[in-house]
């Protein structure tokens, strides 16, 4: 009798010689890990897409620039810090977009400025990049432990895209509770949307789940409202992408229909996200810029095209969920709920305290 | 300067020698007419799906039926009827489940009961099956003429699956108030949901409004909660697959999604079909059986694998959308609200009078 072995993924792995990552891109036909050495590898990975997930990007991206450095020859620490700087632009322009990806270069930059010497400089990096995904493991740990206070023994729960492990250093944040309960034999049973038009949630979310061996079914974005009913949903978690200071939530297209279903049925709709996705420059979700994406994204299922040429295509990326309809928001901090402006401050207060 | 010309498609056509049929499957890449001269033809275009919708499939089974008839060369009309049994049993073979293949090749039989020569039944057959097609387009034209009475000008309607002409004789049940607007030059703006996991609404509703000139829209089912919201819907209608007594409404998966939607945001949701959707043994949406189909219509899309090996699936075909949720049923004899069983009831009482 064979016996398979569960193991959460992960997207990125310190090797000392080189950077593991999972090239996402092939998932679920191929779990394949490739092996980054070179500088140019890494900016080639987070251009395709082999890595996903602002945090996942942000860490490659750190080891990408740590391992880098660790084989620069310059002796000059000025002349080491000015082909740091170098590397460090280049990465940057990988995907300009992220915003997780300047933050942990900038976060490395930083750590060596008091440095005295390129060695020192060398080791710093490396014990810096490894902190940010350190760190982010522990916030996501830290979520899924607040968010598994939340449910009970044998709940079935649903959640939408993937805001998983692989998308951060480790366990993710709406699926972070799944993986804590497994850890912890408490059973618990996930419906995941497909989530159309990428299919994040069928490629990836139902991968990853599977490679834990977490107990997961996959449906249609379409069936959510049926299947809420038929198999007895008891509630509803997903991550976000960016949260104003009322509680609006933006994050993948759909989020806002599971939120309107959950309040039909009269269950919890939770967000998991760490407290840095609050973006307090930003009242409420009105402010929140929707980016329109590619047509062909709706017009094309996996490279076959199954609409009509020349078809008029709505295709926003992101919904916004007004604050009235999250019961509550799992962060590394607790969860919040109610008046979520008054509780944000105090929380981000307490954490500049500690 | 070259002007487009617009046109309500049709799936089938009586041509005397033979029967134009759209073939469905080849929608939306090719817009692909095939002519049907023997019974095998029809019989294989129906069994692969080439004709689909209810409707349709039993208008092209009668002429079918009614063309093969009309070439037989038996002289005794016990003969002639003994042929005519077997081929409408081997037609009937060709979908067992599709309801309206039977009925609409029982009512040929019974069409041809009274006869008196082998020619007499050859011209019954051919009008009988005509006629089919005559009741079915004028059903339609009369529910697409209710419908359209409850929108205004510019309204932005929603709707999902293909409840529409190619469904059936003409304009279709929830898309028949499009036709008769665009008819009338009463602009309505559709927004279609793409219907995973089968895309109809992509591959043929998307497809057979731009035919006609009507504005359309596609968006995948996750994006109506937001699509609502950001372009102002003012109303959702669909078809239905079966109606129990009390008005609970079997139709396409993601119907009961739609309409708890329009619930939330204050907005009527309508059901568009034919009396005859009505099924007065059972009573309520509960004894209605859902079926489950293939794993593999989640699992792929458009034929490329989107998901692990082994996941776990559910896929029900349908929902089943709770009276309470309706606004109306848009009927043939006029737009059904309130309690249904007794209007209901009135509306077949005043049928079998007239």
């Amino acid at each position: 009798m064979t016996q398979r072995s569960f193991t959460i993924p992960r997207s990125v792995e310190w090797k000392e010689t080189h950077i593991l990552l999972l090239d996402q891109q092939k998932l679920p036909a191929l779990s394949e890990y490739i092996e980054l050495y070179r500088i140019e590898d890494v900016w080639e990975a987070i251009k395709t897409l082999k890595v996903r997930g602002a945090p996942a990007i942000g860490i490659t991206a750190a080891f990408g620039l740590a391992l880098s450095a660790s084989q620069y020859e310059e002796d000059s620490l000025t002349e080491f810090k000015e082909r740091l700087q170098e590397e460090k632009d280049y990465l940057a322009g990988s995907r300009p977009t992220a915003v997780n990806l300047t933050w942990a270069l900038n976060r490395l930059a930083s750590a060596c400025k008091g440095v005295q010497s390129v060695n020192e400089a060398k080791t710093v990096l490396i014990h810096e990049a490894i902190q940010i995904q350190v760190e982010d493991e522990e916030t996501c740990r830290q979520i899924g432990a607040h968010g598994l206070k939340l449910f009970s023994r044998n709940e079935r729960i649903m959640t939408i895209c993937n805001a998983g492990s692989i998308a951060t250093a480790r366990y993710g944040t709406a699926l972070a509770p799944f993986y804590l309960a497994q850890e912890q034999d408490f059973p618990l049973q996930v419906y995941a949307c497909e989530t159309r038009p990428v299919f994040q949630g069928a490629r990836l979310t139902a991968w990853e789940l599977m490679q834990a061996g977490v107990d997961v079914t996959l449906i249609t974005d379409s069936m959510a409202a049926f299947t809420i009913q038929q198999k007895g949903i008891s509630a509803i978690i997903t991550g976000a992408d960016r949260i104003a200071r009322n509680g609006d939530t933006a994050n993948k297209i759909g989020t806002f229909n599971l939120a309107l279903l959950a309040r039909a049925f009269g269950i919890p709709f939770y967000i998991a996200a760490p407290l840095s996705t609050f973006d307090f420059s930003i009242e409420t979700g009105a402010e929140i810029p929707i980016e329109e994406r590619d047509p062909e994204e709706i017009t094309f299922a996996a490279g076959t095209r199954i609409a009509p040429e020349g078809v008029a295509v709505y295709n926003p990326a992101f919904d916004v969920t007004p604050a009235e309809f999250i019961t509550g928001i799992i962060t590394e901090k607790g969860v919040i709920s109610g008046n979520y402006q008054d509780v944000i401050s105090g929380l981000f207060a307490q954490t500049a305290a500690n």
